[in-house]
């Protein structure tokens, strides 16, 4: 009815933090689209969140939105190890799939999944939502134009305000998995190349309690790209001043950096310092514009049916790079990813 | 159905570039609320955009929410010579106010329309957004909360990117009334006392056509507050490089003072200069948060009964230092608002 | 002996803080010069700190210098009433001169002994360091060279970290005299203009004592200058963070602005606050290079027979401005130049 | 005659680039010594520099100084791989040692010398001029006094503006020698512990002449500390965009950081873009009162007695790091310290 374009219909798998998130950027800030039904088992503990989207279906079995003809898009914020599987079944169903990363951590199943939505012709975004920042697109964009000519080095600090639950630890796969899988996808976004091998050393700083479930909470790692370009990367579990996240790209001709974000630009000169609250702390307030930006790119892909940018070959490719880290860290030695493919 | 609260129910008149923004934050991001009708005489070319709000009724009459008892609050984004009228219906209906600002021109008037609103019991929130921006919010809160000590001296430099057309300076009432308005606002925000006296002066530097037309383009004023604090402004028609706002409280303890914001931290350090993107261009830009915030705020002061922190007298206030700084260009001499109360 | 050029040798009378620090320049930082002897009437109490200069002659009489032939050029850092004087007799003994300012306070008799300057064609540089400080010879350097288009506004804000001794307030002449001196100069040198209008106002915040000695601790003016283009200067007796010096020249095509000086650029960000150490507090500290760099510029003149880039026209300009400035202030009105010159 | 102090004289060894430097900051802003004799083989050619300094000896013989009883303290500047000869011929004369970096490139006969200096009771302080640079002294500060808590990780960037010549390059023993060397140390000082292992890499990324000759432009180093403490260096001959100098250390509480320095503060606000001049280009430029100030701190030491902070233990810490590295980069895996000493 009316001149109204036709709007693609959304279905979402998973609506823990980031699922719920994406669900009410859908619905409230995403034009061009319907969310229609989502799939989480906690059907009770979420009803009224749940309504209060409006006409939104709720439902425990995955098969509502799986089944629905209707449906053309699935956004995946399950758990990790369910990655894959539902990509294949999406995919298998022909629709199009937005999935959380990390893709999975089997390289075997990872690679399976891949054909499928290749054999399907579906497209698959990964939800690297960092590329989506202003600043590191910023970055990006001197890279690419070439304000600063060949690109030599790439530098990323990553540091969270807080370490997660030692239990989450535990499950997660490690730092390297869990955390630095952002690094590294960032760190092959900006230089635009692919990573021919790593050395990744860590230690326990922050919290022995880390170390005893077999983790690090400190590392820092070395990248080699193709072309010999580097990367450094460094990592805490602990920035007690905020969720340090900073960039740096040096090259032929130049030299792009991009600072923290703060909550003011307000200074306040008194007579022992300068000072200036301290940057954010909340990684969805930092990343908040960018998982909105994300989820349009992706709606624009579908509209004008592109593939995109960041799909499952990125997912795959910081997988790779994480597993070869964590072999380094534990045999003190530079890994080729050659070794892990 | 279910224990979700009553939402309060707006209407809003005037769907102009203001009108439409606050129309779009009250239905996607404002909580609590429901946008039920949009008084505006271009009936037709606005229904696609009406319709776009879901269940929002548009006509050109605005009986049809004055005399809707369910609606309880109205947002004023018409022309500034509606306002004095509408804000006195509103309050003789019985419905709170949003009222863009300026409230008016006529004081007199102005002063009625208060008495009014006082009358009637009804709430009064002036639209000076920039009050709620975030940067602004923290000087305002390091004066309040003492953080610099006694305020002594208060500076803002506020440059639009570009001149207005010339037919809107002819009708504007000049730049201390369609520019400064904000402000005159902004120094009594941040000091939190009166100004009792302004000096303003000028000069046509950037379009002779706006000289032609009787109003200056470059502007400078010295205000003198109760108890002696002193405040400079300095405006201009066109800053070339953005959209330059920045204020600075000194006082007995230290300064605060805030930066302009910019479209990331990116700097691009070259062998010539190290750059950074320009800063943000367009008020929308800029101030796109202020804008749903001053309405959240609207909206709490009604959920929770309180009075708006920024009222008809912020209003009123701001036309009379206005008015005084015009008279003070025009005769060449400072000017005490006793003359124009 | 040998190849090396001969020496121009130097006087310098009155070895209070400024003479000592640039007799010291002098003898140990500039080339091309030798400093022959110091006048000052305190022989006793510094003879020490004269020996630690090697071969000077320390005497309470000018004539040692005034007479002496071989001495081309005196440093006059006497009392300020003593200047017109001591640029008199040195210009008539044919001797070049470099004053500190400000150059007087008697209209008529700086103008006298400007007439003798021109009449014994000796050259006359004005100590007005601050103009060689390295960034506001950037920012002139942006303005002259068409950096930002044509000026329309410069914006000085001066403030002191301490106010002076109540007895020295007395007889300063008051602060738009002794301080904002140096403000009348640097608006003139970025700005490349003369200034036709002043309006000054201010007020007793900092400390009562200051006002019962007649005097303001807080200011704020507005300059009108040649072509319309406006000023805003605004001083304090005191910023309890330091010595707070900044200026900002906006223009057709872009505003230049300059920011303090620090003791370093570290910046320690901590989970209250990110902070860094407060800009430089001691005026000697903030300038040490500027005061070292006009006496650079003054010899250079000397050697290649150039007249000085700022002269005794300037001095007299700044104390124009400054009579100005006062009448303003007491008379409540906006006061052209011409009425006090 | 006179209460003067008697002041320490000192002799000069090398009027090369640094040598010339530092002979000039000796006789001109250096208190409390006299600068009585400089060796240097290119007598004639420096005759005329050595008599601007005044009452100064300059002599191709060595035994100039070392055989005059005046002489107490000597400054090297010769050649590195004169160094250890002189340092030992320094202390059997009974001299007190300033040595330039870095102390030798063998390990063995540095250690001789060191038990020699150890043996005469002679003070030797290493010119580590980056120690004494304000900005890095406060890095120290903040580590030293707790402010960031304890450290975890040390980061260091460190690019020179332009390669040197390929012949040096040659000669240099190579990147991790002749420009890390300053890297390594600094390290050590910011955290203030030793350096147990360290991972380096690099690549030929800005002039293939320089792989031709055996060498690298472009390189990462990973450093551990004794308990764990992590450092990250990464160096590049060429930053087209200045002397590219920063540090960060990371710890429990905080982190600091400082930037580059600028020639002045200047930022330029025009429509394509905000600007800055670029960062100092030149390492005299950069590091001018460093290597004052590391001179003033030497005759501190010697006129009160005590143990430089910067000492010869320092300089071959250095070496041993560089040593560990080169070998990581050419066996292609992390070295212990142990390995080399």
């Amino acid at each position: 009815m009316s001149g109204r374009p036709k709007k693609i219909v959304f279905g979402l798998i998973g609506a823990g933090r980031i699922g719920r998130l994406h669900a009410e950027n859908l619905v409230r800030r995403v034009e061009g689209i319907r969310l229609k039904s989502i799939v989480d088992l906690r059907v009770e503990e979420l009803s009224s969140w749940a309504r209060s989207l409006g006409d939104v279906i709720l439902a425990s079995n995955p098969s509502i939105l799986l089944d629905d003809s209707e449906v053309e898009a699935v956004v995946v914020c399950s758990s990790t190890h369910t990655h894959v599987d539902f990509i294949t079944r999406c995919a298998k169903a022909g629709k199009h799939i937005f999935c959380e990363k990390p893709i999975g951590d089997d390289v075997s199943q990872i690679q399976q999944a891949l054909r499928w939505v290749e054999e399907c012709n579906v497209k698959l975004m990964m939800g690297f939502n960092r590329r989506f920042d202003r600043n590191f697109l910023r970055v990006r964009k001197a890279v690419r134009d070439g304000e600063i000519g060949e690109p030599h080095v790439v530098k990323i600090t990553s540091r969270d305000p807080a370490p997660p639950p030692v239990d989450y630890v535990k499950v997660s796969g490690g730092l390297f998995f869990d955390m630095t899988i952002h690094d590294w996808d960032m760190a092959r976004y900006l230089v635009g190349k692919n990573i021919e091998e790593v050395y990744a050393t860590g230690a326990v700083l922050v919290d022995q309690a880390i170390g005893q479930a077999g983790d690090i909470d400190t590392a820092a790692a070395i990248l080699r790209f193709e072309d010999g370009v580097l990367g450094i990367i460094d990592n805490s579990r602990q920035a007690v001043y905020g969720y340090d996240q900073r960039v740096e790209v040096f090259g032929s001709k130049g030299c792009v950096l991009v600072e923290n974000e703060r909550p003011n630009s307000a200074r306040i000169m008194g007579s022992d310092s300068s000072r200036r609250d301290p940057i954010l702390h909340f990684f969805l307030d930092r990343y908040t514009e960018s998982y909105l930006e994300e989820m349009r790119v992706f709606v624009k892909c579908l509209m004008e049916d592109r593939a995109p940018s960041c799909d499952g070959r990125d997912g795959l490719e910081a997988v790779l790079v994480a597993k070869a880290a964590q072999r380094s860290y534990e045999e003190r030695r530079p890994v080729r990813l050659d070794e892990v493919r």
